[in-house]
């Protein structure tokens, strides 16, 4: 097993990466504050997990609340599911919420627990490898609304992260890759041995190694863990962890929450920001092409949805949250495996990216 | 003017309090970061103060947000209007929220605030009595659940509070008693001299007198400030706010948001706490005479509506956020002009209380 530590001051916690982490209940039972907890997961996983989670905490109150799985409930009315559930069985202000499922239950969860009550602590068991390597560090919790994603949140760390590979053996395959896209994103941003590594090892991602999904996972969690650890709040050097989103975002918006998976998305978004830092020259042409084989080896798509014109994406660009008082920002790419926040391009730049990666 | 500092260290901001506020825009417009502002007010605040409050604002691309009047509204689903209006019209990170009304406005706000994008700022412009002792100062937000008040929310402090005194003149009395009656905790729970002066100048309040006025509210302000620095996040010491709140919230829920208003039931609440003080001895019997005296002279209820019994008490006090795993804990009164919070009083003394106060 391997412990990560996010050093966020006295909001610090830790990550344990392992195998049969959920039948390790000395683990996580210490970070339980109370006597209460809620685990909050969804209809795929309670099937699978959910009574090995509630074994976990055996010497507590455990209730429990299944929501319907899918990035399309990610919204107020299913957030309020899990109030309804805490008030209806009494938790108080020391209860423990425990999110047991992928982004969208980590998300709700921690959204859940930053509010109840204005804030109550809670632990997260991610099932996906997107959660595992994205949301289980950064603190960054929240729901979707009909005009945005993610536009209804709050900074809230969890007090530990249980991070099981096995429980990757059930994941569908479309959904380990949406994971590989965001762990190829580490590699871009910050880390360019690391982007070696995944291009020469992208065959034993695919077939689900354990040893190579362990190391993928400790090192983008690493990695994350040191942006964050720079800046919790999003102020400055944090928004490079959003590469290809603010792309993919719209690509989300476009198709509907959950039509393509958010690693999808960002995958091509990926691409778009590669390309148009190409047109930058800010990289080579053979980068970008590295960027294409990587996501093509990881099964990724590379260009955007049927019908999405450029037009339509700067509409939905617009509201975007990385948009500051009306200027564009984009993640781009300043060197292979460095991303930096810019504005400083030119209108006609942007719009050859989309006509070049739109159909 | 008086200006008074909340001293929370980076997150310290001033509260501004005097006649003619609304006209002053060089007091506020300082504190509004970005290029755009929502003011977020209701059906009853608009037409009064709405047409001021923008002028306020007149540099800024402000919207406005007008929710239906009432504790009624207070809830995830009016909470979303503001989020609509602040995706509608295309607010960003930098976006400053301001809160036009009274409690409901300000803690809905204040969330929404505290939420859209994970935070953005906002500022106060609180214009009920109740508001203006209570709410701008503390930071606390939020909505309530259909199982308990306040349940759903987040610490977020102002960058600034105005409070325009004239604002009252348009207030209904019952408010005004209702925001008297956290004027009178104050007294209470750490200021015995300012109990005195209330209890000689009550009929001045009652008559809205400004400087009485003024005195009042930036005393109370105070008293709270001097609490909230030491306990930002409600550990400790923070609770004695609460006093009468636990009786008061359990009425409040009994007879359906908003029928009786918040400051009437703490009013009743708080001469709950003072008689069971006095059963375990800590006050005298006189005392409990001066608390009901003072609310009565203030005409605010010192009895429990008609058909609430003890048992329903109980059974809806069992669900409220001081409940500590399972043990009821009560902010009481060791000796008049200090509360210190409970759990040590018997259960057939608490009893006592209630069968002595209700019908």
């Amino acid at each position: 097993m391997k412990t990560l530590t996010v050093d966020l001051g006295e909001r610090s916690y830790p990550i344990f990466i392992g195998q049969d982490l959920l039948a390790s209940s000395d683990l996580v039972a210490p970070y339980v504050k109370g006597k209460q907890v809620m685990i909050v997961t969804n209809d795929t996983i309670a099937p699978l997990y959910l009574e090995k989670a509630k074994a976990l905490f055996a010497d507590f109150q455990v209730d429990t609340v299944i929501l319907p799985d899918g990035e399309k409930y990610k919204d107020l009315t299913h957030l309020n599911l899990i109030f309804d559930a805490l008030l209806s069985k009494r938790h108080n202000r020391t209860t423990t919420l425990v999110a047991l499922g992928g982004g969208v239950i980590g998300d709700m969860t921690g959204f859940a627990a930053a509010s109840y009550q204005r804030g109550v602590d809670f632990i997260q068991i991610p099932t996906t490898l997107l959660s595992q390597v994205d949301s289980s560090v950064g603190g960054k919790t929240g729901v979707n609304h009909a005009l945005g994603k993610n536009m209804i949140g709050a900074f809230h760390q969890p007090n530990c992260v249980l991070i099981d590979v096995n429980s990757l053996n059930t994941l569908p395959n479309n959904e380990l890759a949406a994971g590989i896209a965001e762990v190829i994103k580490y590699g871009l941003i910050c880390d360019l041995p690391f982007f070696d590594w995944l291009e020469a090892n992208m065959a034993k991602l695919n077939a689900k190694d354990t040893e190579a999904l362990i190391y993928a996972i400790e090192t983008s969690c690493a990695n994350k863990a040191k942006v964050v650890a720079q800046d919790e709040r999003e102020g400055g050097i944090r928004a490079i962890l959003n590469l290809g989103h603010t792309f993919g975002h719209a690509i989300e918006t476009h198709q509907g929450y959950g039509n393509w998976l958010h690693g999808e998305a960002v995958a091509t978004g990926m691409l778009m920001a590669a390309d148009l830092s190409a047109r930058l020259g800010w990289i080579e042409d053979s980068d970008v092409a590295r960027v294409k084989a990587i996501l093509e080896a990881a099964h990724l798509p590379v260009t955007c949805p049927q019908g999405m014109t450029p037009e339509k994406f700067k509409e939905l660009m617009a509201v975007d949250k990385k948009v500051l008082d009306g200027k564009l920002r984009l993640v781009l790419l300043s060197e292979m495996g460095h991303a930096i926040t810019t504005s400083d391009f030119a209108l006609d730049q942007f719009e050859a990216t989309l006509n070049h990666l739109t159909n």
